[in-house]
């Protein structure tokens, strides 16, 4: 297929297209289920008085003149308290016949570029071990992968945990 | 040693106290030389016009009546494209003296109930494999260690792997 690509920043109105390609990377990891994210709550804590997030969005122009949305990268702005300002990068998805064109290299670089602008000195994210190829490119540009190298363990407590959790605060 | 103890938020006056636990913390880690923070960094990054973490700070009063800085807490708010809102722990910390009374579990549940007053749906945070009695605790709070269960790798680029990467856009 032959195509044209650019990223941009993503707006209220791409809420749709980017809750389809969240089901679509949960059904990709076989997590659909745990997927309950709606357009409405995408606007409201993406684009709201205080942003949870920063989106980019890669669009394709076909051979056609047609315009398709064809992945996004997620992030945040996140804090080493050794280094200073930090980013991390949530979410990663170029639809499958957009793939292997460079357009998931660019949005990363892309977020590195924004990360920079923002005073950021590290940038962070995680990989699935078996992913061999992702952890290849990223370690081909220098990215060090901490749970290997440190044993750096991810954890977390989903909402009924943490619900009771917080319930025992001052007990023992 | 007998004392009592209270959790309040961290203020900018607090910034000096924290630096020199968070160098405490590195030294414990054997990461002194990565630590880089400045308690002037430590105010602008937490109490200016944009606030990229939070803090808490943990005091006791000795039988003395005096009173020490014994630990502290730092958090931000994150975001999970699957369910909303997530509050992640970047640093726990309580001094020697202080440690075994139950001051970083209520550091840690002080936490989850900010996050979940604020709407948060997961609470996220690190570990190193090798501490086992702080996974243990975890676990018997209910946390899930994503690392061993769904193989997931912390990965991370340096501040000058970052600007060697972002220069790379649009180049394959």
């Amino acid at each position: 297929m032959e195509f044209s690509y650019s990223i941009r920043p993503a707006t209220p109105e791409d809420a749709d297209n980017v809750v389809e390609m969240i089901e679509e990377l949960a059904m990709f990891e076989k997590m659909l289920d745990q997927c309950k994210l709606t357009p409405q709550q995408f606007k409201e804590d993406g684009f709201g008085p205080e942003p949870y997030f920063h989106c980019l969005i890669a669009e394709v122009t076909l051979a056609t003149g047609e315009v398709k949305v064809a992945g996004y990268a997620l992030f945040y702005y996140i804090y080493s308290t050794f280094k200073g300002k930090n980013v991390y990068l949530e979410d990663l998805y170029v639809r499958e016949p957009y793939r292997k064109h460079g357009i998931g290299g660019d949005l990363m670089k892309t977020v590195a570029q924004a990360a920079i602008e923002k005073g950021c000195v590290q940038y962070r994210f995680a990989c699935v071990g078996w992913n061999t190829p992702a952890l290849n490119f990223y370690k081909s540009n220098g990215a060090r992968d901490l749970t290997a190298i440190e044993d750096w363990h991810m954890i977390r407590l989903e909402k009924d945990k943490m619900h009771s959790f917080a319930a025992k605060l001052g007990k023992k």
